[in-house]
């Protein structure tokens, strides 16, 4: 079988090119604009000194995720959620996602009695916009958490290692690393892979969207995804050190 | 490490007791009840003889499924989601899933220009609803498409092959099958597994409710939830053919 | 004027078989299956230790009531409240008449400062399912009081009698007991008795559909009405004394 | 037992003073101010050239109500339901009780394949406003139906005869007609009667607030109910001879 | 270019027929039916003993203001806010330019930690009404202010001068005074000015409807604007006189 | 008095610093970020071929705006609308404003029967927003129309001449050119002025937040705002030349 000509110069095995911009807004202890090729995703992290009433009198912080899209982020332009008066499930299961994702990170009991919010506002959407998220929402979380141990409200780092996630594929019978909005829309097999800096995984979503997948192929995607997410992890640590 | 009392006489390998009452409703074209252990799903499949504007024109059909819990489906009472005016992010997280999974394996062509409907509602909770929705809803989808036939509104099955899904999960440091409430709530890993008759996956979710989980974890959970939807599979036939 | 087929081999006065089974959900303190014909409906009642603002430091407790009904509990399946982000006014005012039927029987006081839910949930809808709402209710919440009192919780019980409701109605120029769905749709006069075991009105709701009524017609509904409520009583203490 | 001091001067068996004010509103295709003693409210009746979609190609005509009540209408005010966002559950039920008593003496065929909506507003609340809303909703609608039979849009009035409601109730043991407030808060028995002027009933909705009521309780009321509505009638025709 | 006829026999810098009714409702603390023409407002004051989050422990009071408008105060019939469960935008922006004009009057200080909310909703609108509810409003807060003197809850008035609103605009190439709705429905430039009894802003909003309007323009409106609120504070004052 | 010390080094009759970045999302028809200081805006234009219904066959198009704020796009979060579930009466009103400020320049029946529809959204934050989402709308306009022409969907381009906008206010007893957001919180009066090229008025919006204002210190923020606006549509013009 031929190869789509959609990924044209990029090998099967590349990430796109990833652009790292901390501290892109001024009021947030913590801020990213992330970028996967043409995907934009600005990512803050806010320091709020209260916390869900689940956790409250626990001795534990919270760290929970919001995620949005611009109504022109995409191709055609699609309806506000704020004018539609609801969420979509979709925005709804990919903050939730998010959340997990950097909670499994955090050490809720370092954090203190507050909580950690990040925003994740997609500017321009071209694929992989909840994998972006989440690597880009690890630096803010951390510029956050720098800032409270700078200012002494916090003894220790209560971030515990990095996260960093990518979406993988089956485009045309081979699996892919990093797809496009135009490759997502033409693959088989979908997968979304949350791991830490250790290679283990924090989470793991994979969906067949034509025919169901074999086991080989799984592996075929995780192995794309572990380098790949290594790659990220790299970026990440380069972006913190600067 | 002691495996935790939690279980107590079932084999961590073991399903919990299943038992599927076919034609539970006299009204919908198809419906079951579906119980393993003491989780009560009750899952009807309605025809409608109109489809979402995305289809309309296309020549193809749609399937889709919604989800509830009653609100003392479970230990302590839950709000009810139509006095609150909305569904929660879990909710419509699961509702999508099953959506999906039933798609998985409908030949949308066949199915004519009309919907199937699958409502998944859950009478009593204890752990494995989103899994036990999707076994018991291709049963109700399956006699719905009977009916089609049977009236000769489509001339051949639109359902290309059986799904079944199940939980599996690392508790106490053991993989273990079919999580109960109990289990689910203090595992360290979580996963549900959606496969297809000929053991091809269908939709994978694993999420790490503690500490990341390594590849061989992974590998061990994959194993185990093979087992478990063969098992499954084999009692949705049998039911089917009673 | 000849009888209507649509009720076959039920005399004129006569209830429709009636199944009551108590304990069907492990999980509330109440909970009952009440069935009568074809119409099925799950009452739970849940104790919960806490109580509306209006009544905070009053020394009074608060019974209150939820109604619903699954997509598929009817012959053509509705929309699901949950998800159109609403209760139709019809659900509201079963679930307010069933708070106001079960508040009659309840002292307040002796109750003490929580709250009885109640919650009915349809699973099958041939007619008549708010009056086997209050009739089943009645029993879930005399086991959840029965449960207060076997835990020391409350001195005496707060419950100083049964109260039971039936429908009765004109249809075909006859007044018929306990109407079904279809009966229902072609009745002139429809009328919602709602008793005590001494034959005292609790609440009573009629209305025309067609032409008005007299005062004789009511007079013949009146006392069918209290006819099947008294069997209704009777059929309450049956099953509480099983 | 005392007659409570709540009447004063105003005989048992009497209506408060009843004001019609035809022509209230200039737009309306109908309208009237009716006040109860302290209660008004202003009833419109609009003539719209639609029909809902379950009427459509049906020939017939619909005829329905909403009912509101302005902030301050009552001793304390009570929060607008157009910034809560909703119509509470009593709003819903009184304009339901509304439509219903509008369309018993409407024939739908002759209103010709468009809608008449009758809107409720309470200016002034002291007491009996969903009664005083019906017995104006039909001058109202009658004025709307003049209207359109001046113009030639139908060709014969779609009203049969009038409709006019009254609240009866006992308090402090003992039957009185058309309650205000505080009689309202104080009673043990609330019921709204709606009949037309040949003494049939439209609607009948009896309650106990504290102790349930007894047969002869009843009668007693229903013989008040049809006393004053059969004042409210002479009153109805006195307005539309004017 | 020639007048349009709309005007008919009023001057163009005339105001149209004013009528102040003082105490119009028996419960308010404060009420006041405002007509301009064919325009009817009815203004309610009422004084709540709790404040807004943001004000609590200030030592302040709030002044706030809702808006709305019967279905059937116009031409044609408008939803119902309350049945749509929401507000428009409309009526938000009128509400909140309501709430700010009275502050602009008011010294929330003497008021004391409470309340002062003004309702002012529409019974009949013929153009102007957000004008009318300013100048009917302050009536009504006037008199919610005296209650309070006379109860001694407050030593002296908090408001510091009296506030009215007026309509200008350019019809036809001519400024006008106190715009009707055809007038406004057919206007150039539209604007609306707020002004204190010594001839200060408190807010002008002008808009052009058609071509955007020059500086003369706005200066002709502003000196007709200020005749108009001058007339309108000398009627407020007779009104309070009386 | 003194000057209050929050303007630094800008003149009191200075812009801040404009940036205007056209094509900055590569999907929309037109889009531009425009900052003004700290204040950061990205504006969308996207045609769409429907229009809304009181437009449809009237040969004209629509012009309409959304606007909206990423939640940390000021000092401290704010709420995320679409996670409330509805947009707040200040973004009602500004997208309201911004919406007729651009339809004020189109010629509707060029664009034909079509919606231009304007998305503005703040990054950041600092005064200003509504003014900025105007001046820049104008720009993302200006390039959909040209991409309509282009493709000669459309025969001249529907924009009659350019519109920008600035605040203005008073703060310390001194008129002020484009507040930032310390100045516009501590300022006595605030207004919005949006005008043409040629020096027309489109909408002026002022208010007093402390002390109403006179006559004089109304034509004194005007001539201000007349040459801020002048330089923001030189800077427009540049930024179309280039």
């Amino acid at each position: 079988m031929n190869t789509p000509p959609i990924r044209q110069n990029r090998p099967l095995n590349a990430l796109r090119p990833v652009r790292i911009t901390r501290h892109y807004n001024r009021y947030a202890e913590g801020s990213v604009l992330i970028e996967m090729g043409h995907t934009q995703v600005l990512c803050t992290a806010s320091i709020e000194e209260k916390i869900p009433v689940h956790k409250r009198g626990s001795g534990e912080g919270w760290v929970t995720a919001e995620y949005g899209m611009l109504p022109r982020a995409t191709h055609t332009r699609g309806e506000r959620e704020a004018a539609k008066g609801k969420q979509s499930g979709r925005t709804q299961e990919i903050q939730r996602l998010i959340g997990r994702a950097l909670r499994a990170v955090f050490d809720l009991k370092a954090l203190g009695e507050r909580t950690l919010r990040l925003d994740c506002d997609v500017l321009q959407a071209d694929g992989g916009t909840r994998c972006a998220s989440i690597t880009g929402a690890f630096i803010a979380a951390h510029d956050a958490a720098a800032w409270l141990l700078e200012r002494g409200l916090i003894a220790a780092s209560p971030i515990r290692q990095t996260v960093a996630a990518v979406s993988v594929g089956i485009v045309g019978g081979q699996p892919r690393l990093d797809l496009d909005y135009a490759e997502d829309s033409a693959c088989d097999t979908d997968m979304n892979v949350i791991m830490t800096a250790d290679g283990r995984y924090v989470e793991i979503q994979g969906a067949a969207e034509g025919a169901p997948f074999t086991r080989s192929e799984m592996d075929a995607l995780l192995a794309l995804a572990a380098q790949g997410v290594a790659e990220l992890t790299a970026l990440q640590q380069q972006a913190l050190a600067a």
